[in-house]
């Protein structure tokens, strides 16, 4: 992912960064059995860079989904991120968030993947798509991951981050 | 999906949406483990194309399948679509269904991706294949999709519906 | 699939196909949970393909897998075909299989993937590769599946069957 | 993939060769259902190289991994390898199991794909990563396998360790 100057100061900024689920930490697959028992496609090395990005200690993640399921809950469990499912209005929870936090929005990181992260990728600091975003929410974003949710966009976002973080100033 | 003025009018005709659900909702693929249980791969995304189609109010949607399997009704369960299965004659079926809805078959488009659903494309109002059609049944098809099915195939045609019933007159 | 002339005569004579199974009905993946439960990747389609060749009523099919396991049972029964597993020697059961239904190998094709297939490959009549098979078999192979195995493979070789067992002569 | 001289010698020299799982037996997938089961994506000719290579007599094979998993487990005993997990410190744990066999680091190959690799792949005196390891990783491989980890590297390996140890003298 090539960050301009301006890229590296907003990341710099950022102390909350918002995860949507599908699409992002999955390929936008689910897999469904004859018992309608739900499967999803997560990447491995997601975890080592979630890890790495939280030993910095700079930015704290979480997870909004607009689904409530049970996939999501299992798979943030094991990444050790807590996640809101069942949200209906995610830009109003996320401004929520931030301001639990006592952030500006300025200082907010959102990546998501489809029409319903509009709302995010409109009031979040740091607005930031998957490569295989759908095409109408693709011009909202800022950065772009060079892979697809699924595919280690989580993974090269905390690499990103870490990076950034970890340059001399 | 490039459309023509004369597409555009073909789709603000139609009142009834069927589709095929294996190749169109999965990527035809079927996982079957050491006791034969089935598990199909779905796109997450389909579910918020059809939700959007929904509430439109203008289009019925359902699927129509050769085959009876567990899966496919607990997808359909999940994306709250009436599903019919276990039909040897599908177009028979669908000419039924449109009957019983007082509907001529002008006013019906289908949706598959094999040649069992070669019936249903060549008298449906408006025939439409996956990217990934068998060759066969290709030719049949007035539209088709740019992503193949289990790929977002099924929204892609909820957006191009929603986008023409959207557009002013 | 491009066929030439005495490629057809060949298919015309072929009385028994038999089919290797991981790599040709999958994708060669082999899906493990943490249980130790396998799963794989069969592609829907080729069940259509298979009722169509056993409908001309002129080749049996058959499955023979040096391995033993239950997916294979799995999916054989639901593709309505006889399965012979845990066979260590591919080629000299082939050769029992024609005798007992009094063919010579000349009358049988065989659809293989990998070097333990390489056996049978060299004394079937027709020798069968997908198009992911592993270099070192290719060559032995007559004819090449277009798509690769648990991407239509098996369907490929059914539908070229049928189109060729139906044209006059 | 091309070896020189002195790669052939390297590969010779070798009597321990030591696989991380996630990325290298699969292909960094992971799949989560609702209840939190994990399921992994493994390549079934994997095994065929694995078996070719042990007749050898000539390499010892085993798996060290970061994470304490049970589809490891399961995975590695379907193909007969011992396996360490849980081991946080991958490089000293090599080391220690190849001074237990009394052979020197300039005798252990080691296949990785991701930075928690980086310790082994400086210490084992043939480091060879995946096609798609992560590019942080790759400059210290000096064998960069042709497929990707998960569809086949496995036993690109073990093939290209046969054909070496099989070259006359």
């Amino acid at each position: 992912m090539q960050l301009s100057a301006s890229d590296r100061e907003l990341i710099r900024q950022v102390r909350l960064l918002v995860f949507d689920f599908d699409g992002v930490f999955t390929d936008n697959a689910v897999y469904v059995n004859q018992d309608g028992v739900e499967t999803v496609r997560c990447w491995r090395s997601d975890g080592l860079g979630l890890s790495r990005l939280r030993e910095t200690g700079r930015v704290e993640m979480l997870v909004v989904s607009t689904e409530e399921n049970p996939v999501v809950t299992a798979r943030c469990r094991k990444l050790k991120l807590s996640c809101f499912q069942g949200v209906a209005d995610k830009a109003a929870r996320m401004g929520q968030l931030a301001a639990e936090r006592g952030l500006p929005l300025a200082r907010v990181a959102y990546v998501g993947n489809d029409i319903n992260d509009a709302g995010c990728l409109q009031s979040a600091g740091l607005p930031i798509v998957v490569a295989d975003a759908h095409p109408d929410v693709r011009p909202l974003a800022r950065l772009v991951t060079e892979v697809p949710g699924g595919f280690g966009a989580v993974r090269e976002i905390c690499d990103v981050f870490c990076s950034v973080l970890s340059e001399p100033r």
